[in-house]
């Protein structure tokens, strides 16, 4: 009798304890692991267009005669930084010691439990979408006169080796990431990476012909008019939202009621701070220049975006939209300034991708007050450094060898006749 | 012994009741919000989208001296409205009281707590994006002739005060809301109230130079052609997806049985309205004009898509067609009556986003029981014509302070040249 | 005392069963419900990603006069064949008995429960965005002389009826599932159909007026250039992050450890098949023709996604590679082949979704033990020769009657003028 009302008590008991444990404790560890997995899937689906973004970007900003050359160099280079990732950056940037600078060469194989919490194919996925924006960088600096299989073999030392290792010391849990650096979703280790890089292909390969006059001034730019604005805003949307996968999905996890919120609270400030950056710039071009310049518009957005990449998850959305500003007005002087030394970024990459990269993994401290001004700027030159040696390293060694740049009867021809042979636009009445 | 034997029951029922209670009660609190939160980050997404989607076939639409503005404009209002929607209008929309006619003025600040159901930050973004697509609509049907700025200021007063009023009515708890007005994803909140800032736009602007003949007969449109009809396809692809997110997740909610089966029944109806939209336009034009006009074949699944989203989620999907079709009808002749009264509205946006916009409000009751006619005219009507007032009284503001129309000089020349300073289009061969 | 000891055991053992099962066992019931219908839904959107990805590639592909009507077809079709799979097809595909050849004619009617796992709206989404991209592989194929209505009419019969039927033999359970026929996400049952189908078309209509000269051999194709080549790299684009869903959701559920798991394994091998097609199609052009032809960078892309998509879960990364790089060597010689027979297929469908998908279902074995050569040659020959055949009589039969090709008059002037009445591009300097 007794042990049937205990009985009883204790179904009621069971009863009461799974629904309520069920209903008011944690997500499961299955869920957990379809969240996270989801992810990493999603976020490298919204980086993968960035890719895109990237293509319509540079196909837009260079001369007509250049359309088809940077077609086939963003996909090309989207392939061929994939598969070099996969069988050795991957391995670089994850196989590192605790504290080291170098991973271990080997194929990487998926070891996916439920313990670790996501598939590892989701973050393979995932973190070759990044290494394929990083590549993406420089095609746009160095276009409309280096060559396509030279930039190819720069691409697969880039994506195989370059990136990898820097980007190892902090997110691989190396030296820079003992240290206590920090760089949330890439300004320094994608962006500032890709930008140092694109500098050094920019003094290796010099301006385009006629870019610049003797006198040292910018000739007017009507021999170099953008092909397509269209399709610069287009590529600018497609980067803007895929930065939602880039910051958003770097939180690394979505499975449990911190994770998500996270996420949430990034889209916001990433979106307010690429919003800021292209208000910042349309101001400042419509105060200074006297007219709305929808290019410089464009990298605004973009320098905002990158801005808030290092840290897009402690600032208030004010803040967030201060740091965005800011990087929209580092990217414009940082224009002007490089046209001064007649150093010919086609796209606007380095001042974007560089100057508000590093701009914005300084100010990190702003908001999170796990890191300082010290640490932040040990990151960024080494990373910086790293990148622009090694990279300069590669384009000289190009230069010097196989040759890097098309010659001035090619470049006068334009890239698409001369290494191509598919004409861009056949557009007639 | 028999304790023992009672011991082991136990074990075994709660063993039972935990995994059996587990399996067939419902998602935990957590996994709800996890999930709530990530249809609202991915709803925002994907209606950002639709930002990419109306520059796309605006700058499709316009003539090829006004395409640089158009992606100014578009850029530049996505971000401002984005802005002033953070500063101010989220605020009055949803610092509504019960019943209300205005909200407060304050900066929001994120309170999200597992009680909650989502994060706050999330429900922002996805918000933020719909005030984006509210004012896009706006930029089209004035393109050509309207200044940069003052636009951009009427802009900060639509996505800051305009909309978030009369879009808080419903959406925010006010009166509309306790009248039992019912506009699930905003044909009304969000379609016909840009669609009257539009006409209101296109009233105080007046026509473009040449586009009617002083007999009131519309000119041959070849002056006035489209620039660039794959841009004009794109865009309204871009719109149809992210309108899966637009209505999709304006269920407010994923985390149950329930909630998820209304998105995935709304991912249909919406994707067979616009289909219906489509092949009505189609036949319309092919019948009536003899050639199967693209152009009305876009804005007819636009419209379609538009009268889908006063309830996508009670129609049957036959229905749903119909009404989709009824939309790209109204689209259709609504289209012949603006140009019979000679208001130059560039891309269609009153006719798609006013008329069916109304019409789809106006239907809801054939398949929502909870609502009347009566009621859905007093909620369009108050809707429209606030917006309208609101909005022509800025307009004739603009004009007679800083001035809203460019010079003919400047039209002639094209707003690209006398306002951007950058050509669209640099193609030669 | 006793009982109170295990009333207190049982209490214990109750809440650590309660929530240990919760943390340990599978995921609820509930929740595995969301998931699978958020797969479909993500899924779906993702493909109908590639609707526009088609549009823009083969707007990009076509000479500039046939431009809008390659618009208004894409359109029209992602309309059509909605709408006619909704109404036929669906049922035709999965109203089939098991092991049968064809299914019934009913209106679809949801019976979502959650013992069905997935919400039955949810799947008929995600298989609505498969048959739009079957119906867009013939357009491309046979563009620039056939006329519009006709094609609707063919799209129409194609989505209703010849697609679904043979997908139904599969997919629906039907005799070749029965049989141990494998096609994982279709490419057979999607790309092969299509290009099949593409291939009668181009058979009947015959090629374009002067595409080829008297002496077979093919023209310089100047007057034959592709109009926009960043639409068409954007289509490519666009295509293969679609294919993110088209094979990662045909796994058709998400809700489990295993099935998260194999979408991200999924994801990976199908981006690594694309990337070694791109990287193939370059040093087959860069060594054959000198040239870096991005056009075929682009096809070999394309056949490099299709030939994995009949088993992207079971190879290993590096397989899908050789896969991916096999679909772009089979693509490359096919297209030459092709031209020899001067059959004129406009953007090269046939041998990337036929040629292609017959070598990706054939090498199936390679990883998967559960299927064989012989049942896919079966499947395989059963299907092209079901949709050639189809197709065959249905172009034939509208030849014979309304008429297929615009007149010789027509076709000089260009299909958007005689047929759309819309100027593709009017820019200007």
């Amino acid at each position: 009798m007794k042990n049937k009302l205990t009985l009883t008590i204790c179904f009621i008991a069971a009863l009461l304890f799974s629904s309520n444990g069920f209903a008011e404790t944690t997500m499961s560890q299955e869920g957990q692991y379809i969240f996270n997995t989801l992810g990493f899937y999603l976020g490298g689906v919204l980086v993968a267009f960035m890719a895109a973004g990237f293509c319509m970007l540079e196909s837009g900003l260079v001369t007509t005669k250049s359309v088809s050359t940077i077609a086939a160099k963003n996909i090309g280079k989207f392939a061929i930084a994939s598969i070099v990732f996969f069988f050795v950056g991957y391995n670089l940037a994850y196989g590192i010691p605790e504290g080291g600078y170098i991973g271990s060469f080997s194929i990487w194989r998926d070891s996916s439990d439920i313990e670790t919490g996501y598939s590892g194919y989701s973050d393979f996925f995932y973190q070759t979408m990044f290494v394929c924006a990083t590549v993406s960088i420089v095609s746009g600096a160095v276009a409309e006169r280096i060559k396509i299989w030279p930039f190819f073999i720069f691409a697969t030392l880039m994506a195989g080796i370059i990136y990898p290792i820097s980007m190892g010391w902090q997110w691989g849990g190396g030296w820079l990431s003992t240290l206590g650096f920090s760089d949330f979703a890439g300004s320094t280790l994608v962006h500032a990476c890709g930008g140092a890089a694109a500098l050094a292909g920019v003094i290796v390969l010099g301006a385009r012909e006629g870019r610049f006059s003797r006198s040292g001034e910018s000739k007017a730019m009507v021999p170099f008019a953008a092909s397509s604005i269209p399709l610069v805003t287009l590529g600018t949307f497609l980067l803007w939202f895929g930065w939602f996968g880039f910051n958003g999905f770097s939180q690394l996890a979505m499975g449990t009621f911190d994770d998500v919120n996270a996420i949430a609270k990034i889209a916001v400030n990433t979106h307010l701070a690429g919003a800021a950056g292209t208000v910042t710039a349309a101001v400042l071009t419509r105060i200074i220049g006297g007219k709305t310049d929808i290019v410089m518009m464009l990298n605004g957005a973009l320098a905002g975006l990158v801005a808030i990449t290092a840290e897009p998850s402690t600032p208030t959305p004010v803040l967030a939209m201060i740091i965005g500003s800011g990087g929209a007005v580092i990217m414009y002087y940082g224009t002007k300034f490089l046209e001064n030394l007649q150093l010919d970024d086609v796209v606007g990459a380095i001042p974007v991708h560089l100057f508000a990269g590093v701009f914005g993994t300084l100010v990190t401290p702003l908001s999170n007050s796990n890191t300082s001004f010290g640490t932040q700027i040990i990151g960024v030159v080494s990373v910086v450094i790293f990148s622009f040696v090694c990279s300069y390293i590669v384009f000289r060694g190009l230069k010097a060898t196989i040759g890097l740049r098309i010659s001035k009867s090619a470049e006068k021809l334009g890239t698409d006749h001369a290494e191509v042979g598919v004409r861009a636009y056949a557009i007639r009445d």
